[in-house]
């Protein structure tokens, strides 16, 4: 089966032959070495000097993070769909209060509607933005919108799940408080582990958060990290190893920039190559994201369809999300997808559409 | 490098080659299969009829769990060494008052100490105990405790992280509410993976729970098992299929039982191999762990200087764990262990103390 998956995605053979390594202890020099290179790598990356920590979760687990050490009482949540939805189920299902700004399915969340509401709402603590809404294929202005946020002296946590590896995330100078993602998206990863990027700002915050827990604890990130390069439970090693080396990968075949125009690239093709066969894309225009592609289904087949039969002839792309089941199918564009891939993918999906 | 760790533990090839298989969505039907019958697999180990969860986290992620699911304002820890304590500090830092039944390092929390405890304090909701207590090598006379508690109509979590898959578990004879370990324990998996069976008591509780949080969620992991055989967020696939295969194996190699033999085999031999060198074990007599052996430093070297000398002859061993770290050094009896190793690891220990 070749995956055009949203996540877990297909891995490169090397990062699963590093999967199959033998274990050895997490308070060992050898692991040590290997946490401090990660984190290291991911610093330059992301062109941060905030401290980076590995957290043995998903993605999801850092929004929990980011509610219970930054948030003392009040978050805004931008929604522009099924993740920024589950942000703000995080946020109260903590006993936050989450106040709203949802755009339609499909519309990006402008600096012009964030500037309103945080005028309207200025108690809130921090705005959490989904850069990439990989529910409905749409990338958020995030650059814009981190200006209006710092603007107004927020904190600002940034789910960069289905962006981060696949395009450009600058996180000093757009001010990102807390940037994270998980292993299984664009740095093609096995799920297992999640990363983030924590603030200075965050960390004070953190320290004077009550009833915080201990698995999210920033404080206890940055106390082991510092002191014994580890976590303060054991982490997902394989996870950590496989993203170790992959981002080693990166830097020697050209750097990061090299790998944003591989996925421009292969975005292109494959929304040339969808456009081409009569099909319309669902995100507004100007607003596509460049790791998922969602795609309108066609009159005759429903999207659930698309999917099911895309499988039968190997490929295997992801269903419409939520509401959106029906009507769209989804392709993605993350981690282990060679052009030739693309190319197959396409001609079996115009022998299906035509 | 040979492995005697307290985890992560050397894992046995099956294991490293299923953690190398390619990706594949946690929403297809092949992953709802795996997680369908690793569930299954694991309730008939445990001979329960409780479900079991599979939580994208450490085995500590499963002590957050229960605490904020469970526990509206007070428990019980029962403490033993550093994972009771750790306990108690998951309890406190989720904002719960923590009542602490510490025994001294190396001896068992016995059921008469218990029983006192809990009529003292009949206002605690929640009794966790630590089944194997890691850092000084002692197993507690679970069976006898989990009557204590049941007697006085108590919930009971059972920290059972390096005990599962090594020592029998009766959860439903028992009257574990809330029983988890971790997969780089006993079942010899890489770290990322955690495993819990959970009480439909447990369950109720969690229903009331309010400010549980959404990650550690017991509703969302039931609601999601029972809808699509899969969990809310993305889990650790590689550490599932690895899972699922292996108890496979101990399934058609003879059952649990059998591997509980090799477990006594190798602990025994570990023991009288030790005892012969002239040294003594930490823990109180009969309370010995048959999955981690906690030894006391000869006079002449210190434990610290025993773990680093043995790595230079190629063996991992375990440093003693925080106050212990110079009296103690600790062998690990858990993943793949060949016996031979045993009679390697144990001459290189007699060059070494003799």
């Amino acid at each position: 089966m070749k995956l055009f998956t949203v996540g877990p995605v297909a891995c490169p053979p090397e990062v699963l032959e590093e999967m199959k390594r033998q274990m050895f202890s997490h308070r060992s020099k050898e692991y040590k070495e290997v946490h401090r290179q990660t984190v290291e790598r991911l610093q330059r990356f992301l062109e941060t000097e905030n401290q980076v920590f590995l957290f043995p979760s998903s993605g999801s687990g850092v929004m929990e993070a980011t509610v219970r050490n930054c948030v003392e009482r009040k978050m805004l949540c931008c929604i522009s769909g099924a993740f920024g939805k589950r942000y703000a189920q995080v946020g109260e299902s903590n006993g936050k209060e989450v106040e709203r700004l949802e755009t339609m399915l499909g519309k990006p969340t402008t600096p012009e509607l964030l500037d309103e509401k945080l005028s309207s709402s200025p108690d809130v603590e921090a705005v959490a933005i989904t850069y990439n809404e990989t529910s409905v294929g749409l990338l958020n202005p995030l650059p814009e919108l981190a200006k209006v946020v710092k603007k107004h002296g927020k904190l600002l946590f940034v789910d960069a799940v289905s962006a981060m590896g696949g395009v450009e995330l600058k996180v000093d100078e757009w001010g990102i408080d807390v940037c994270f993602t998980s292993s299984q998206k664009c740095f093609g990863i096995p799920p297992g582990l999640a990363v983030a990027s924590v603030s200075e700002d965050a960390l004070k915050q953190s320290e004077r958060a009550k009833d915080k827990g201990w698995y999210f604890d920033f404080k206890l990130y940055e106390k082991y990290q510092k002191e014994q390069s580890s976590t303060h439970m054991t982490p997902p090693v394989p996870q950590i190893l496989a993203l170790n080396k992959e981002l080693g990968v990166i830097e020697t075949e050209g750097g990061k920039q090299k790998r944003f125009e591989l996925y421009s690239k292969r975005i292109r093709k494959i929304k040339e190559g969808v456009e081409g066969l009569g099909l319309s894309l669902f995100p507004q225009k100007g607003y596509e994201s460049p790791t998922v592609t969602c795609v309108n289904a066609p009159k005759e087949i429903s999207g659930l369809e698309v999917y099911e039969r895309m499988r039968e002839r190997g490929f295997e792309l992801a269903k419409g999300y939520g509401e959106l089941k029906e009507r769209t199918f989804r392709i993605g564009n993350m981690g282990y997808i060679p052009l030739e891939y693309v190319d197959e993918m396409l001609q079996a999906l115009a022998d299906l559409v035509k």
